[in-house]
């Protein structure tokens, strides 16, 4: 960027958001000094995650600044937000303004409801992966990937991909050192590799 | 356990803590059925960590349940508190009344500031070892490990480590298989040897 504004990367909290969808992808982007971290949900206040902890969303959808980066996290509650036309809608309408929208697992199947992954490319969780993509037969669902970069749209695996996601879109937009830095500093085997995906076999997607 | 209560399993927060830390073996214990979470700090409420994003505390200490189990996540929040005797004094006996007390990376200063590790082996971050380590050279910290599992107090190494240590107390208080599956459905490429620390040679610890 040409000024030294950070960028404002805002997170989409709901209902029974899966922890580690969340806040593997933060670890990383949180720790980049180029961005500024937000949360934003239906109403501003705490959100309980599928595994009881509540996390704070400082932003209703409606008072939410304008984002720079979107990250979508998946979970069970997802099953219940692909009825929610104003979050839909509030999806569709940011990711038109962003440079960089994120899911990750089944934060994937929200963003598919939008229409806007139709004809594209994406990935998503692989234990509920045919349950999730059946729904939305017009994306290019792919089977076997930890993540899938489409440009302004990046899907991630289940769960744990967000991580190896976040780390790539690091090094994507700010360069690979930045990236590698961040993962000897958080102890992380960085998976670098999109193709590298076993789970799509554990879950029995391939052969 | 001969009844069917639920284990519950605590979190210690306080301003500054890492994300990662906390939510990677939250994610894994959380979704044990064995267990359920509650988080504590030194009030409740809103706790803000590293990366900017809050999480909520449902208790403060005096008001917090017994313990079954007890997690400290580390943070550079966590030099602030070493010089908490409040927070402290309270660690020191809850750790009496839990079955496993859980550190990762620089919760492991605060559970050494009690001087309960004196004695014993334990781990911690790579990146500020020796920083961390000379506070407290009573206790037998060991250099090159991905967590030190010592009965009741097992200690992760810096970040992303507490996610494997947490799989480690899973197979250990609940089964191997259990711990696979859920390394399986987080599609999480999990470390089961706790001497695998690549870590410690990047940071200089080892040759």
């Amino acid at each position: 960027m040409a000024d030294d504004r950070k960028l404002l990367l805002g997170s989409l909290l709901y209902p029974v958001f899966e922890l580690l969808d969340l806040f593997g992808p933060l670890e990383m982007f949180g720790n980049c000094p180029q961005l500024e971290l937000c949360t934003v949900a239906l109403s501003a206040g705490p959100v309980k995650s599928a595994q009881g902890v509540e996390a704070v969303a400082d932003y209703a959808l409606d008072d939410c600044p304008p984002l720079d980066l979107l990250l979508i996290p998946g979970g069970l509650g997802s099953v219940d937000e692909i009825s929610n036309q104003p979050l839909l809608d509030w999806i569709g309408k940011r990711v038109a303004e962003t440079r960089v929208t994120m899911t990750v697992c089944s934060g994937s199947m929200l963003l598919a409801a939008t229409g806007l992954l139709d004809g594209r490319p994406a990935t998503t969780n692989k234990a509920m992966f045919n349950e999730i993509t059946e729904l939305t037969p017009s994306v290019e669902w792919v089977k076997k990937a930890r993540w899938v970069d489409d440009g302004n749209i990046v899907t991630a695996s289940g769960v744990s991909a967000g991580m190896d996601m976040a780390l790539a879109v690091v090094a994507r937009e700010f360069g690979q050192e930045q990236a590698e830095l961040l993962a000897e500093l958080t102890e992380y085997e960085w998976h670098r590799d999109p193709d590298w995906d076993p789970f799509a076999r554990v879950h029995g997607l391939v052969d």
